[in-house]
């Protein structure tokens, strides 16, 4: 049976870049982060695009999540405001616990479509939570796999941009 | 001594599908072409996005190369076309040997900048064959870390869109 895990939005401050470096995937997110806290861009502890559970005073899973703005929206219909959820991630020896799944439960509450690009043999975790792989798109998806879910009334949105032909879209 | 290794544009047919099978990353943009060929969506023979080497009759790197249209452009000033650059992947037993440096470099010889999604781990690889950082943007890079190459009088594209507080765009 899985508990009822608390998600928490994550502050940007040292002790969060800290935990940052358990997880696999560290990139440009994370330095700029250190980058704009070192150079006091941004404010110490203020609102990270982070959401994460502890387990007790260690941090076990996370992930990004942004509002995009329905302006960009090329994978819904109708066209809205949507999440993109990138870097969920939980530490090796939490997984098969629940806690990827409490995250993404999180995302989808706020009943907007959530987008993800899904990793390498990851789509039954997606399919398992609702979620669908969209047609792909090569020069909208850029080699990634995306994966959506539908709140009622969204479906997928058509291509009208997209050449059938990718030929076309090459050199 | 690094081998002159010979790129092929690879051709989408049932061959190429299974040398693909040997990769890490299959994903969509494999399984698009497999249906699209099997629909007879794409004829047999044509060209794909994607380039590769072989040794002997064995494909053993590839990558996919896509021309973006300079409307689109976000990363480089002045705007242009630009090359972005994904999958590449050199088989387990040939790393280490040129195969990438050799995609990397027919990428360059066009003279369009070039813009890849790094891995975790390969910045060492970019870096020597003289890409670079960009500065990150959350909603544009949205959790990748972008390195990009430069040719001679491009340089990086300036944020004007991109909110300098990450807060506003969150939620």
């Amino acid at each position: 049976m899985m508990e009822n895990y608390e998600v928490t939005r994550l502050l940007v401050n040292y002790k969060t870049l800290e935990e940052f470096k358990n997880f696999r995937e560290f990139g440009a997110a994370e330095l700029s982060m250190k980058g704009d806290l070192e150079a006091n861009i941004i404010e110490n502890d203020s609102e990270s695009p982070f959401y994460g559970i502890y387990y007790g005073k260690k941090l076990v899973a996370r992930m990004s999540l942004y509002r995009i703005d329905g302006k960009f929206d090329r994978y819904f219909e109708p066209a809205q405001d949507y999440l993109e959820l990138w870097k969920l991630e939980v530490l090796e020896p939490y997984r098969y616990k629940g806690y990827g799944k409490a995250l993404v439960n999180f995302a989808k509450s706020f009943n907007l479509p959530v987008k993800t690009n899904a990793r390498q043999g990851s789509s039954e975790f997606w399919n398992h939570l609702g979620f669908e792989p969209v047609t792909y798109q090569p020069t909208r998806d850029r080699g990634e796999s995306p994966y959506v879910w539908y709140p009622d009334g969204v479906h997928e949105q058509h291509a009208d941009t997209e050449p059938v032909n990718i030929e076309s879209t090459n050199f």
